[in-house]
């Protein structure tokens, strides 16, 4: 970073600059002393989701009732998909919010296989969220044994070995499933150049962009991708456990069949035929009515980060990321953490992992302690979120202040390393 | 029933008579005129419904943030559950809320196939929810086609042909799964018999309890039922699209193993292991991280229900769609109308259908002319539904006048017989 230093001021000074600052006004800030970087886990509530939140349950439940579907929420799936679509770089009538990223994974990667006949192998890596692996191998066990996944290695857990993922893809790949950005390290992959080595072998793609919509800029049309799914609730900030989205690209849409038929996916629903049409388009990927509170309320959120826009809060992560990298450099490297992202900022997504061996400790310590909330991914990264919506320079200066507080105290001593169960 | 008279002062009295009668002040109710006979379709708002959401998301998403998983997200599948098993006779340790009916179904059906292998008859019926029908068709088609689909027919569209249902299990059914109570007619069946003759045959069974639950009296540990599945927005009140539950008898829940295999179902799920292992009990049937706003709401909405208790809601049940019926009797069918319900209380769910066939147009006319809120079912059902803990005998007096209003002033020929979409 040019003219970095270590101060307060430094901090404040690129917060007096940050054209993006005004957008921390649009969300609850309750505790002005808590120091909050995990938004990557769960975003913050913004204003307007409270408040739209209240007219869906008082006036489209309470008073409109059963006349909600037929005024707005029967279309929430689409109307929503498009606005995410936006997000995700996708053209008009690729994208829905349905269940949740897991079903969601199952269900088009089943239709994928399907696509793949005589194909057997599925290819992932050894960095993805290990619900992602275990869907694959759910569905290889569920199509009696026919596919087998093999995951890319990766030497540092940081970053996969692209050169073996590459050698790795051939003719008998069906199918490469990867997360854009992978959760523990923060590791961004080169999607486009991957779908092509993909589409080569004839293969296809789906990328899981649960760590990347909202964080980094994508471009499902334009990198060419089959398919990908995605959660909202981490910077999309659509609150605990907002219903997920999932992407087909139109051409193929009609080819693909998941395997769940729920009604949602019936052609003329409301005619109740005792057997299964599916429905043109997206809706087939539908099963059945999605949550409406939480759909709405996420609705709200996302319609907060279309206004900043994905070039400017991209530009400003990359900046954020950075700045952290350089603080932590100057006083947490000297004190036991080594980096556990990628230092380049085109490789990484918008957290950045610091590993430590007492990396659990430290973070029960800073939680409940010193009021700074990472998070902790086995066996030893402390995770550190940044959510360029909401959070400061000031913020990362302090955490990081914090955080080395914590291991210069030995603060951590006093906690066992005992799991706490945190999503 | 003793004493019927047509009269609203006797409608009156019966309100008068009513234990239940002060639930209805738990409810928002914002306009007095409107008639609403679609509490089967989607409940009413409880109020304390509304105020615990505000604490959920004001409180627990807005203040709490991440630690809201520690502080009761994270138990509420289980803890919701627990609450739902008291309304279907389960104790406890057997039902969890998660996903949809539709995914949960799909879950338990391809689970118990591969609990019978080389049985290849699964047995549902004509009146069963379409949605449950496409979800048997899409795993016997996921499966293979190693399974045949039998439906039980019924000759008047609202009793099965029970004979016929005996008669067709045999040693190659694999699995039985019917709605206890049935969307269009609201036929109910004797679940302790029907899963005694699947039981003697070495079939599963597995209920569909969507239209039953808070409805009617559930009993699944003394049927000795297998698998059940529900939703929770009708009867319980829970909010649009509010999330689902199943049950899996206890001696069966190590034995059976879903095919999504999500991260929520790993035995350890925060040592982030590349390989799945299933939980032992319940956990196995969940999938990933629940709608947490969903989910809250329609928890605090079962309480309510579980104020009331089942015995006492079943007893008014029984007594309203008796006087619906009779007025139904006196009023409707001189004018066109006939029962499209068991005219038995013991053989029916708390709604009724009434045909007629200009049922869509009447049922757009009482909507859109009269504030009466009924639904309609093709080909030819105004579905009314009784929802003890709200519904007046006046307003099912004042419902039943508003009828044959529509009817007498021939107020629907002005409508078309264009479908609306409405769940």
């Amino acid at each position: 970073m040019t003219g970095f230093d270590p101060s307060r001021a430094y901090a404040e000074n690129l917060d007096a600059q940050d054209e993006l600052a005004q957008f921390r006004q649009e969300f609850i800030i309750p505790e002005p002393d808590l120091i909050y970087l995990d938004g990557n886990s769960l975003g913050r509530l913004p204003r307007h989701t409270g408040q739209r939140l209240q007219t869906v349950v008082g006036e489209e439940w309470g008073h409109g009732l059963i006349r909600g579907w037929n005024a707005g929420w029967y279309e929430a799936p689409t109307r929503v998909g498009e606005k995410i679509a936006q997000l995700v770089g996708a053209a008009p009538g690729q994208v829905i919010v349905s269940d949740t990223t897991s079903i969601n994974l199952f269900k088009l990667v089943i239709a994928a296989l399907k696509a793949r006949p005589g194909r057997g192998q599925i290819i992932s890596d050894t960095l993805n969220f290990p619900s992602d692996l275990y869907i694959l191998q759910g569905a290889i066990e569920l199509l009696g044994g026919q596919h087998r996944l093999e995951l890319v290695p990766s030497a540092d857990g940081i970053t996969p070995d692209l050169a073996g993922l590459e050698r790795m893809i051939g003719p008998d790949t069906a199918l490469v499933t990867l997360s854009h950005v992978v959760f523990k390290s923060g590791f961004m992959y080169d999607a486009q150049a991957i779908t092509a080595w993909a589409h080569k072998a004839g293969a296809m793609v789906l990328w899981d962009l649960s760590h990347a919509a909202g964080a980094v800029p994508v471009e499902l049309d334009a990198w060419g991708a089959d398919l990908a799914v995605g959660c909202t609730y981490k910077y999309l900030n659509g609150g605990p456990g907002s219903p997920a989205y999932l992407y087909v690209r139109r051409d193929l849409q009609d080819t693909l069949l998941p395997p769940i038929w729920g009604w949602w996916a019936q052609r003329a629903p409301f005619d109740f035929d005792l057997d299964f049409k599916p429905a043109a388009g997206m809706n087939r990927f539908l099963v059945s009515s999605p949550p409406v509170l939480s759909m709405l309320a996420m609705e709200a959120s996302v319609e907060v980060l279309l206004r900043a826009g994905m070039p400017r809060l991209r530009h400003k992560s990359v900046a954020q990321t950075d700045y952290l990298i350089a603080l932590s450099d100057h006083l947490l490297a000297p004190r036991g953490f080594s980096l556990g992202s990628p230092r380049e900022g085109a490789l990484r997504g918008s957290h950045v992992s610091l590993r430590h061996p007492e990396g659990y400790r430290i973070n029960r310590a800073l939680i409940e302690l010193l009021n700074l909330i990472p998070d902790f991914r086995a066996p030893d990264n402390l995770r550190l979120g940044i959510a360029p919506l909401y959070t400061r320079y000031v913020d990362i200066w302090e955490g990081v202040q914090r955080i080395r507080r914590v291991v210069e105290e030995k603060l951590y001593e006093r906690y066992t390393a005992e799991r706490l169960a945190v999503t």
